[in-house]
């Protein structure tokens, strides 16, 4: 064909329409069933989607996350893309789309991306905290937001098993059973536990992580600070690539997925 | 009747054993009908009540709160007292009262005071603070605590308004309309306004205070910071003596009762 074509012109005039944005949202995930989309269960996705249907008209769009939080899990900072065809300008759809969402999701950000920008492909990486309440009577507002461990922890401990599980290694032992991924080698760029008030926050930051990863260390950090593991027994918890080697999963509604990292050449704000 | 016949000693060893407890308590109000209990809905006084009926037996006993806190409104350090008869130590009733309550309502301390100790009819003073949210977006783990104000605010006029409403006036105008109480003078010792992060906060202190008034207070400011009314008109606002002639009620989520102050000679720890 050649070029030149009222057919091709139409066609390109369609193309430049097409924009891919990308949001940055927190949420707080008490009353959802995670990020993703479920069957029989309304998933913050779900929420999201229903609420650009608005400017879409027809079949909400799909909008991509960049970390599938699970039920509970709150976000500081998750970001999804979207691809979409009106013309408003980013700063406008953010504000139509806070006053149609709920309160307990909101939308923190959002810019034009490059064309094809995918908030989960292109994910350099991600960092998580984990809030554990350490006083003897956890404060009602942070019921939804910390776990509660009021015995007493040695931190010392902790941070020695920290240190034996953060870099690179098969992280099978730490995910969630019954998962189908067999490639489960990951690079946990860091992991801290950093005192902050009454709290001890467990912040993990890698280029992916595996179901539950977080949670999974975070108990069992905690674990070993409660005198029942020994803290020289990481490498063999890693090595035995089995999920009963490693702790109790810590419960969800401690952890809040904090930010994504990109590559600047991705997305383009 | 002479003393030392066996009626007198039961009496007198009965008497001995009724003590008077002083609790202090944080709640997040958002799912229950305020403090006060009520006929038709589920009042934190009665949940607090019924987690006693453990120790008592029998009926729940009367646990009487220092403030009426409003349906929505939270309590950082609510204070109740309680006559019981039996000898558990003040520590252990706190940890079981703890078991038994919602995480959302939690004892976080309590003492032995002096037998007839009545947290509100023996209160000095109280003091609230009511959070607004400045932040364009509000964080969605602050909605349930603060009032979202994302608007041009005028804390200078705030301020020399809150400086014509300090002190000791006939505050009727800013009492909630339908309330019977005609005996409406009260001393406001302190109002502040603090800024904190994105936040700003009314800060408010005195011996008493009528119903809503801190609310209808902090609704009165932020129509002051609006430019919608004029710092100089407070005066008038006051002398008026007619709920009208104030602004609106701030919603019930922005307030949290902050502390009791007692004389020390009342409440002996």
């Amino acid at each position: 064909m050649q070029s030149g074509q009222p057919g091709d012109e139409a066609r390109i005039q369609n193309v430049t329409r097409v924009r891919t944005l990308k949001l940055t949202l927190a949420y707080d995930g008490t009353d959802y069933a995670g990020w993703q989309r479920q069957q029989n269960a309304l998933a913050v996705q779900q929420v999201v989607e229903e609420a650009f249907a608005h400017f879409t008209g027809g079949e909400p769009p799909t909008v991509s996350g960049a970390g599938r939080t699970d039920s509970g899990v709150h976000a500081l900072g998750q970001v999804a893309s979207v691809n979409v065809e009106f013309e408003h300008s980013a700063s406008a759809v953010m504000r139509a789309l806070n006053v149609r969402l709920p309160e307990a999701i909101r939308v923190i950000g959002i810019v034009d991306a490059a064309p094809g920008f995918h908030a989960r492909f292109h994910a350099k990486g991600k960092s998580y905290r984990y809030r554990i309440a350490r006083t003897p009577v956890q404060s009602p507002f942070d019921r939804l937001y910390s776990w509660h461990v009021p015995w007493a922890l040695d931190l010392d401990a902790m941070r020695a098993a920290a240190a034996e599980i953060v870099g690179r290694h098969d992280f099978a032992s730490f995910q969630a059973s019954g998962t189908l991924i067999t490639a489960t080698v990951r690079h946990l760029e860091r992991l801290e536990l950093i005192e902050s008030g009454g709290e001890l926050h467990v912040v993990a930051e890698g280029e992916g992580f595996l179901r539950h990863m977080v949670r999974i260390i975070a108990g069992t950090l905690v674990e070993v600070g409660s005198g029942q593991r020994d803290a020289r027994s990481m490498p063999e918890v890693i090595a035995a690539r089995n999920r009963d080697a490693a702790g109790k999963t810590a419960p969800p509604h401690g952890l809040a997925l904090v930010a994504v990292k990109y590559s600047h050449l991705v997305a383009v704000e």
